[in-house]
Formats: C-alpha cells, sequence, structure tokens
C-alpha cells in the first residue's frame, strides 16, 4: 500500500464506520453514492479518496464492501491488534472499558490502573484494575501503545508523562488538561466541555440582538 | 464583537483552556509566548488570532488575562449559561454529568434520560434520571438545546431525532453509529475507537517491512 494522503486518511474512520453499518445491514456491494449519503462527504471526493489505495469501483455495480473494509483498516493499522491501557477505574474508565466496539476494530483493553485501593482488584470490562505504581511495569510487559486518561484534571499531566514512561505513543485524553508531552506522542483532546466549545458559536440565540 | 473568522474560531477552546491553567497558577497577564508553549500554537499565531477581537498586549506586560479570557467565552457563547441534556444514565452519562467543569463554563446539566426503569428516578450528577418518553417535554421546558447520546450505538439515530424534535440543536454522539440529521444540526462525533483510528497510523511499527 502506498503512502496515502494525510486528508484521505482523515475522513478514512468516517467511511469505516459507515462500511460496517452498511456490512451490517446485510451489503455486499456499495457505491460512492451509498458511503456519500450516510458520511455526508461528496461521492465525486469518495470515489478520489478510493483511488488512492488503488480501490476501483465496478460502474453500475459499486465496490465490494468486504474488501473495501479490509484495505481501509490496512491503510489505518486496525488489521492487526493494539493493547490498550485505561487508566482511571471509575464511571468513564468503566464506560470506555465496556464499550463494545473494541474487539471488532482490533483493540485489546489490557490493562485498567487506579490509584483507590478500593478500585484496586475489582474487575472493570473484563480486566482486573491494577495500581498505578505498576503503569510502567504492566504496559511493557503487554506492549501497550495507547493510553486513555479518564481521571480528574489534576492528575493528566503526571499520568501523561507516566504513560511515556511506559512505552505509550498515543494518547487520548478525556481531560480539560492540556497535557505537553514530546511532539512525538499523539495526543487526542476528548474532554466534552471543550468539543462543546468548539460548536456552541453555531447556536441560533434567542437573545435580543445588542 | 465583530465576525470572528471559523479557523481563529477553532483555536479559541484550546486557549481559553490554557488562559485556565495559567489563572489558576495565579498569573494576572499572559504573554502570546506563555499560552504558545502551554498549547503547542506558534506565538506570532496567536497574536494574529487575538487582534482579531481587538485584544491587543502590553509589550513586555502581555494581556490581561481575566479580560481575554472573558472575550474568548464571548466569542464562544460560553460566557451566558447553556442548558444540556444527556441521554444515558449509566458509566458513561454519570461520568458526564459529574464532570467537574461544567458550572464553570456556563454549563447546566438540566436533565438526564434512560429507558432502563431501574435507573429512572435515581440521581446522577445531581439530577433525577427521566423516562426519555419524556425528553420532548422537558427538553421544550428547560430550553435544552444541546444533547449528548450516552446510549448504545443500536439506539443513536432514533434517539437524535428525539432530541432534534425537542429542539436540540448541537448534539455530542458518544456512539459509533453515523447519525443522519437535519444540516442545520451540529454533530460532534466522540466515540473512542473512531478517534483512535484517526491516530494509529502515527505508530512506530515493530513488524518487519514487507
Amino acid at each position: 500500500v502506498k503512502k496515502v494522503p494525510e486528508g484521505v486518511i482523515e475522513r478514512l474512520p468516517l467511511y469505516l464506520n459507515g462500511l460496517l453499518q452498511l456490512q451490517a445491514q446485510g451489503r455486499k456491494t456499495v457505491s460512492s453514492k451509498d458511503i456519500g449519503d450516510l458520511t455526508g462527504v461528496n461521492p465525486a471526493e469518495i470515489r478520489r479518496d478510493l483511488i488512492h489505495f488503488g480501490t476501483f469501483g465496478t460502474k453500475g455495480i459499486g465496490y465490494p464492501i468486504n474488501h473495501l473494509i479490509r484495505t481501509i483498516r490496512k491503510i489505518l493499522g486496525s488489521d492487526h491488534s493494539h493493547q490498550i491501557a485505561i487508566v482511571g477505574g471509575g464511571n468513564l474508565g468503566s464506560a470506555i472499558a465496556n464499550h463494545s466496539g473494541w474487539s471488532r476494530h482490533g483493540f485489546v483493553v489490557a490493562a485498567v490502573f487506579d490509584t483507590d485501593p478500593r478500585k484496586i482488584g475489582t474487575v472493570v470490562g473484563g480486566v482486573r484494575v491494577s495500581d498505578v505504581a505498576l503503569l510502567r511495569e504492566i504496559a511493557g510487559q503487554e506492549e501497550i501503545k495507547i493510553g486513555v486518561l479518564a481521571i480528574p484534571a489534576e492528575g493528566a499531566q503526571l499520568t501523561a508523562e507516566m504513560l511515556v514512561d511506559a512505552g505509550v505513543e498515543i494518547i487520548l485524553n478525556y481531560t480539560s488538561t492540556i497535557v505537553q508531552l514530546p511532539a512525538r506522542i499523539q495526543v487526542h483532546n476528548s474532554d466534552p466541555i471543550t468539543e462543546l466549545l468548539y460548536t456552541l458559536h453555531y447556536l441560533t440565540t434567542t437573545e435580543p440582538i445588542a
């Protein structure tokens, strides 16, 4: 598979979710219009994107859905398994650990960590919660490259540094803290409040205009 | 406040989080370099962004932090209160409802809904969980414009439509389902798996290169 431009890669997870929805409905082939209707992306753009990785549809029939899913997974890197560590065994960490989609996308929740002695030893998402003091050791053993911060904002920076020390390269940060890490580390911020702040200005205002 | 370009608005929530972190450390003034160090944005770009809304720093002193925070909040629309409904009173909904940052940003979790009779009537994040059958009525009464989908993927489309019927304009979707709604509705997808799929290709591979 040759190098796919960044802009194309940004749309692939969306296409993949759309294709999985259509596959679950029993579809064997899919047109760029089908994917477009579901994802809101222009079908012409979808066709241009798919050509980048040598996938060509057949006129009037479309793309074979299983092949397309396999190809996208290969490009994204979700065609093989990735171990994840979740730091925080509270409501949020539990919800993430119990997500039903992990195994379907090749992810394995390999470890859950907490500092609270009442949580350590309990089972969350099928995994026994470990003391965060063992993070480095366990993350190394399990070859964990992905970490999820599901903890209060105050502990985010220190915990993120611990994850990086343990070999983690991708962090999904559910706190509002901006964590400062080496540039090679990919941090995806998922704080619900920050996400809402991006969209508030779209609200139709009902207030008198000054 | 005059019209601020979309590209600038996209960086404001990041600046705001950075400024709140610096304010919590007792800072009264802040330079573009301080904000840049924290957020990873180039200081020259920050200065250009801030000029868009008529905020000028003083050379050698910087920007007054409280004024800057107030201005950004005004532009984002988080300077006044917004009511939120969370659909799903499970682990994820509870975690979101219990987020400590809502009130600081002017958000009020006004309602939590569930379909499970064992959850209805219990208290989550200080709010009594209501039957989802009452969504339209309660969302109308509470003037709720923002909805959070914290439910299993299967129910996402139908529940999103219920939220829109009830007057919601912004949806934070924590499921992997692509919901199809009128274009005027802002949907922000926050499924952890989809978010990780965007970054997987950055992982340094330890596999033999073919």
